[in-house]
């Protein structure tokens, strides 16, 4: 217990919502973000301890904290499994103990998901030019096509959706916020043959598409659920793979439920990052990227969410 | 993974410091806040599980969480054990989930506190006016004497510290702040002899009085150190007490280190308040209140600061 007198602060900490997140985080600068993260993380500069939960009776809230030993930040996202309440992110500076940035709503969680697809097909695929599918028009596949028009030339995007107006009007949406032209399809076949990489967000606990519509060379990003029982994509594309990376081979370790794609078959994105690991040698090899959303990532973009708004005058 | 669509939310969660906390929250409101969380943890309302912790190197965040189901709320309180950062409380409305009040700052947590020793004074001190004795000058004894002042009238009040000089300073603010005498004395003994209610809010780890100086019919609150091997109080006090309090037995009990008191000789203040417990059976008795610091009563301070400030109209 703290006997001491009460120390002021000079400074307020900062409130960002969903409408800050969208005007201010521009795509590079996330990937940027992110990607030092995952190379933190692998190096061990981030320290990202495995999700804390405190039960408060028909549910938790879940912590996951983050400590970023060389930006000087530490702090953690909360969520709950109670009523999906707004989440927030907290970032503390380091030294001295400030808060810096309280950060609320959903967009940050989905930037930082999207953020992270964009550093494996940086590391995966081939490169050059995508040939993009997206296979869902929710908000996971939305932040994986912003993070990826960031760091990669589009060439052609095509999107499906059960719902073919939500496909529809996600083309829209691309056209209007980020003037990249994504064309809605009807099946999945047709979304996912001939690309180059192939983004699967969708809610499915089967598998939304067959593994031989899936060519040689194709990099191939999963969002959705991925477990042995229930899974997006077909086991038989996790068999063809000749790479699959995760973001943080701890917490696939720590799902409830055994992954699809047993941890002795997966390569840590860090490590490949890093050179430490071998990540696509050849133009013909198939790539999977398995997210999982490493821990501490939400406080690496939340802090470069901080650096990106300019301070206001103090009035 | 949450794969919908991005939900929007109406209104932004509101942001208090510590001079929100000390112009808006009075000591009454606070009291009857507390008291009320108190009793709904006696009753299993208020569902405040042990404090959990994340480890991200050199120490650890450490949250407190809450959930007030007669007030609709959930929430938790953060600290570090790294630098002492600046604390943070947050409060959601159960229904529905959205962000209802951040408090960052010190100030909360130590009302809180003050609160919790007004409650137990109420629960165990002979009725009438106190003659207080407050051990200590810091934040502590600060909080103890807003909080009784709000629900007592107090006749006297002394107050001793190690430096003389933050006991003049003390004595000072009472008078400013809360329109009260106080007086500085020089030793403990002057301070508590003659008293009925005794506050010790020191940090020390041997005794600063002696158990012969508390007369019969003292109610004595402890905020320091209170372990088995270090303890502001003396073992001989604990002896001599015939009822002995804490907010909750199962943070007790789950200390690092056993306890002055062995929990079989302590009760729990929610317990006294709803009449399950015997409290105070003769005026002569000494109590005692071991203050634990209940998991949960900052959410429901911070909700009842929320009520307290008038919402700002909206640009």
């Amino acid at each position: 217990m703290d006997l001491s007198a009460t120390q002021p602060r000079a400074s307020a900490p900062r409130l960002f919502n969903d409408d800050d997140v969208r005007t201010h985080l521009d795509p590079a600068t996330a990937v940027r973000a992110v990607r030092a993260a995952v190379l933190a993380h692998h190096e061990g500069t981030l320290q990202a301890p495995p999700r804390v939960r405190a039960d408060i009776g028909d549910g938790h809230l879940v912590f996951t904290a983050g400590h970023l030993r060389e930006q000087g930040v530490f702090g953690f996202r909360v969520y709950d499994t109670i009523v999906d309440a707004e989440q927030l992110v907290v970032v503390w500076d380091a030294a001295g103990g400030a808060l810096r940035a309280l950060v609320h709503g959903r967009e940050l969680g989905a930037r930082r998901t999207g953020a992270l697809g964009a550093v494996a097909v940086e590391a995966a695929a081939r490169p050059g030019p995508l040939r993009l599918a997206l296979v869902g028009a929710g908000v996971q596949a939305w932040t994986q096509l912003w993070a990826l028009h960031g760091v990669r030339k589009i060439e052609e995007a095509v999107v499906v959706a059960r719902r073919p107006d939500r496909a529809e009007a996600f083309a829209r949406r691309a056209a209007e916020e980020l003037g990249l032209p994504v064309r809605a399809v009807s099946t999945v076949e047709e979304a996912v043959r001939e690309r180059n990489v192939v983004i699967v967000a969708t809610n499915s606990t089967e598998p939304v598409l067959d593994a031989g519509w899936i060519g040689p060379g194709t990099h191939v990003t999963t969002l959705g659920p991925k477990s042995a029982s229930r899974h997006e994509i077909p086991a038989a594309l996790a068999e063809r793979a000749q790479v699959i990376l995760t973001d943080s081979l701890a917490q696939v370790a720590g799902y409830p439920e055994p992954h699809l794609v047993g941890p002795e078959r997966m390569t840590e994105l860090g490590a490949v990052l890093a050179g430490a690991a071998t990540g696509r040698t050849g133009p013909d090899q198939i790539t999977l990227y398995c997210s999982t959303g490493l821990a501490g990532t939400e406080v690496a973009l939340a802090a470069a969410l901080c650096a990106a708004v300019p301070q206001q005058e103090l009035p």
